[in-house]
This record gives structure tokens, C-alpha cells and sequence, in this order.
């Protein structure tokens, strides 16, 4: 393939080089957690940003604050990674970004991974962390925001909070969302070629990791199969060579039908979380400052 | 239903006050015609735009001047009608509000319609139209916009533009576009109860009349169909409460697939080509302003 985009053959190369060499034997989970918070480390937090460790509801947590933050504005975090890696050191660079293009403080919890802690551990974390902001501000105020696995769990958090009888955030973020654990997404097959790092069988080892025995079907394991009705409007970001492409157009799709405010952005040439890459990659400026207008809008003050 | 949007209600009981009491013979078509071309006559054009018929490659068109237009652009808007009624007319309020939020001359060609004059009739008179456009202004200076059958036109248009080998323009606006002839929506069932305007049965009468013995399976006709690579950017506005809510999640699939740039948004509670009432809905407005916004930014200049 060639591509248009001036940037994203940089960004290929440096995922090509972080990537094992043939013959290598396969990095254990240990290593691969190792490697993603290791990237989070390369590249510096956003100016101006101030970093500090917290514990909410017993979490873990990283907590982001912005020069010039709106008062009382709260971005919920969710990292990605498979449900199994990952942790608010990886996302530190996006988090610091999205912090500034919101204007908000943002909170990145550090919730529980497979396959050491199955389904449904990693909800009720993000639950527990969102119910103690709501004793910090308002939840107009709160946006939520994760990128693949994050973003499933961002959209698993929206009916999570309609069964217990929480009060929606005022908008959710979601990046490249990791929304259906059954793996249906013909994008998997149309888009494996140009697809650098999600490929079916990895994400389905991590589903079976994540989920153990129970159903992938559980809307709040894949939200797909979930009742959006009274979900807060929903931005999703993806790129149009992901395996992944089709979960956000399913959740367009169902969201959309529940009567939910949909924005579906197909970022044209673009990876499976290219937001993080923003440090070599104008597009995911771009579309950074677009969530962060997004954000504000949403935002009731 | 009980709506949420304090203005939807209104929307409906208009359009219920417009449409056949029971008991009524079906309209003719020459009625139809007049019903829609009536309704561009009962709301004033945008403050400060001026309109002027003229002639473009032989066909007839108005040209809508707002004040402060840039020099330049061009906003090639094709009405909708289900390819058999509407015109200029019945779309003047529309057509000059985005003219004005797009700061561009708009120009709607009055294109030939079904069942006198059958499909590609429709999609030959936006090519000569746009091929016109091209001696006035650089392709990066026009957007094509259009809502329903129009909004599937300019998807049309989008793809036989590639076929002759003119240039793409900046962009395409459409507006709960008709995409998929062959009606296979899901939504036409889902979204039936809720709809107060378009049935799966008499789109289907309306494709009879414009395609004739022609395939709706033509890309021409059903766009879904059709190879958009190297399309420019689309974006989509769409109501939760249609039935042709499917075919815009159809046309952000196959384009998003093709690695063209979309942005697909589903407005809450609205129905088919929602924003033609801004005059009494403020999300229609809002509507009409955030694709304002979109235009401008596609705008080379």
C-alpha cells in the first residue's frame, strides 16, 4: 500500500521496530506489560501538566491536572490493552494530551487486568472510581473516555451505570472501542492486511483471558449486544485500517437505533489507536482537538 | 412516544397537518409536486441571500448569493424528492440557510426527475451541472451537498465523477441520504412506528418510477454499492427515528471501508431531513451549524 498520509509510514516503522522479530520466541504477558508502559514513557507528559498518584475507592489511580483546567471537570480515563495489559503509566502521554484538548483534570485508574482478575472485575473498578467522582462534581461535569479495550469498557461503564441507577456522564470519548468480544467484525477479515497490530486470534486469546467462563455475549463484556437508551451522547474516533473499524460502526449502529447522540469519526489511513501517536502524527492532532471541542461542548460548565 | 426535544413534537404535528386525511384518494403526482414545492414557499429565504435563476449546461437552476459569501466557493445542492418530485423551490429555505452557513453561493439545479425521465437522467444533469461549477471555481472550492434522494445523489455523483475522471470536489454534505435502492435497511423495520414520513412501500414505488427496468443494484442508483476509494470527505447527518437511518450507516461503512475521511452523525429523536424545520427545531439549526462548520473547513479556500 502506498499511503497519502505524510506521517503514518513513520508511525508503521516505529511499531514495526517494537514488534518481535521472527524467530523471537512470543513475549509473555509479563513482558508485553513491561513493553506498553515502557512506551508511555518515551514520550513526555503534556507542558504544563502535573501528574500525581491517588487512591479512589481503593484504586489506583493517576490523576492529570492541566494549567488552566475548568473547575470541577473530571476525564475519566480508560486504558486500553486487551483487558490484560496496560495501566495509567502506558496512557500517560494520551491522557495528558486529552487532559489539555478538555480543559479538565483526568483520572486514570489503574483497574484490574485478566486473566488474574476476570470479567466482571474490570467494570466494577470503573464503576467504583466514577461513583467517587460523582462525590468530587457533578456528573455533567464528567466525561468518560478510553481507547479499545478502554472504549468497550467506557460503553460497558454507560450500561453499568443505567442498571444501578447512576447518573449518566455528560458525554462518552471513545477511541478505536474494543465493543464485541465475539469477534464478528467482517473488518477483521477486510482490513487484516493493512492492520499492524490487531489481528482475530491475538484478540481472541485476550477475550478468553478477559472473560474466562463467562459469555462474551454479556453486554457488559461487549456492549454491542447492550440497551443503549438514556446513554449520554457518544464520540467515537477509529481508523479505516483497523480490524476493529467494525465494532465502531456496531456501536454507532446500536447506540444510534437506542436514540443516543452519535458522532462516528473514520479517520482515513489511519491504526488502531492512532491518537497515541500524536507526537509524530498530525492527524492525531487533529482529531485530538477534535474530541477536545467535542468534550467541551459537552461539558455543562 | 414521549420525545425529550422540546421542539420534535412540532415537527410531527406539522407534517401530520400536510399529510392525507383518511379516507382521502391518494395524490396525484402533479399534487405531490405541488405539496413539496409549496412547502419552499411558506418559510423566507435566509436573511441577506439573494436568488437568481439561470441556465447551467442546459438545465435549470437557482443560484442562492448569500452576503459575505467567499469568492469562490460553491455549494452544489441537490434536492431530495425520491427522484420523482421536488425542485429549486421546495428546497429554497433550505438551500439558502446552508448557503449562509457555508458562506457560498449555492447552486440547485432543477434536475430531470422519474417517472418521465428514468434513472441516470438525474445523475447526467449533476455531472453537467458540476462539470459547469468546474469553469467557475477549482474543485477544492465546491462541496455537493444533498438530503435524501438528493443526498444519495450526491454519493452518485461522487462515484461518476471518478468514472470521467473529474476532479473530487472539497466534500460532501448529505443529509439523511436515500443510498440503497433495494431498501434492505433493517431500520425500515425498526424505525417504522417512529417515522412519520418515509415506509418502506412507497420508497419502493418511488425507485419503480425512477429506475424503471434499470438494476437497483447500479451504483448509480444505490451508491452503497459502489467503490468510494479516492472519494473526498463525506459527512453524514442522519435522525435516530428513521427508517433510513440504515442507509447512512451503510454509506460510513462502505466509505470509511474505502479509507475515505466520514463523520457520521445520528441526531437523537429527529426525523428525515430534520433540519428543512429549523425554522421551528433548534437541534435543526444546531444541525445546519455544526455542517457549516464542517463545509468551511473543507473550503481550500
Amino acid at each position: 500500500m502506498a499511503w497519502k498520509d505524510p506521517d503514518i509510514e513513520g508511525v508503521r516503522a516505529l511499531l514495526a521496530a517494537g514488534a518481535p522479530q521472527p524467530g523471537q520466541p512470543e513475549p509473555t504477558m509479563a513482558q508485553r506489560r513491561a513493553a506498553i508502559d515502557g512506551f508511555g514513557e518515551m514520550v513526555p507528559l503534556a507542558d504544563g501538566v502535573s501528574l500525581a498518584p491517588e487512591t479512589l475507592a481503593g484504586i489506583s489511580t493517576e490523576r492529570h491536572t492541566p494549567q488552566g483546567a475548568v473547575d470541577g471537570r473530571r476525564l475519566l480515563y480508560l486504558h486500553g490493552g486487551a483487558y490484560v495489559i496496560g495501566s495509567p503509566r502506558s496512557h500517560r502521554p494520551l491522557a495528558s494530551q486529552l487532559a489539555v484538548a478538555a480543559r479538565s483534570v483526568a483520572v486514570v485508574p489503574d483497574y484490574r487486568l485478566g486473566p488474574e482478575n476476570r470479567f466482571p472485575a474490570a467494570v466494577e473498578d470503573a464503576v467504583a472510581v466514577y461513583a467517587e467522582l460523582l462525590k468530587e462534581t457533578d456528573a455533567g461535569r464528567i466525561v468518560v473516555a478510553g481507547d479499545s479495550a478502554g472504549g468497550g469498557l467506557s460503553l460497558a461503564l454507560a450500561l453499568a451505570l443505567k442498571q444501578r441507577g447512576l447518573a449518566q456522564p455528560a458525554g462518552y470519548y471513545v477511541i478505536s472501542p474494543w465493543a464485541d468480544l465475539t469477534q464478528s467484525s467482517e473488518t477483521y477479515r477486510t482490513k487484516a492486511a493493512t492492520d499492524p497490530m490487531i489481528q482475530r486470534d491475538n484478540v481472541a486469546r485476550s477475550a478468553a483471558d478477559y472473560l474466562g467462563s463467562a459469555d462474551a455475549r454479556d453486554p457488559l463484556a461487549s456492549p454491542v449486544f447492550g440497551d443503549f437508551r438514556d446513554v449520554a451522547p457518544v464520540l467515537i474516533q477509529v481508523g479505516s485500517e483497523e480490524t476493529l473499524l467494525g465494532d465502531s460502526l456496531k456501536v454507532a449502529d446500536v447506540a444510534g437505533q437506542a436514540c443516543v447522540q452519535v458522532r462516528l469519526e473514520i479517520w482515513p489511513e489511519m491504526i488502531h489507536v492512532f491518537q497515541a501517536f500524536f507526537f509524530q502524527c498530525a492527524a492525531a492532532r487533529r482529531a485530538i482537538a477534535d474530541a477536545g471541542a467535542w468534550m467541551e461542548a459537552r461539558f455543562t460548565s
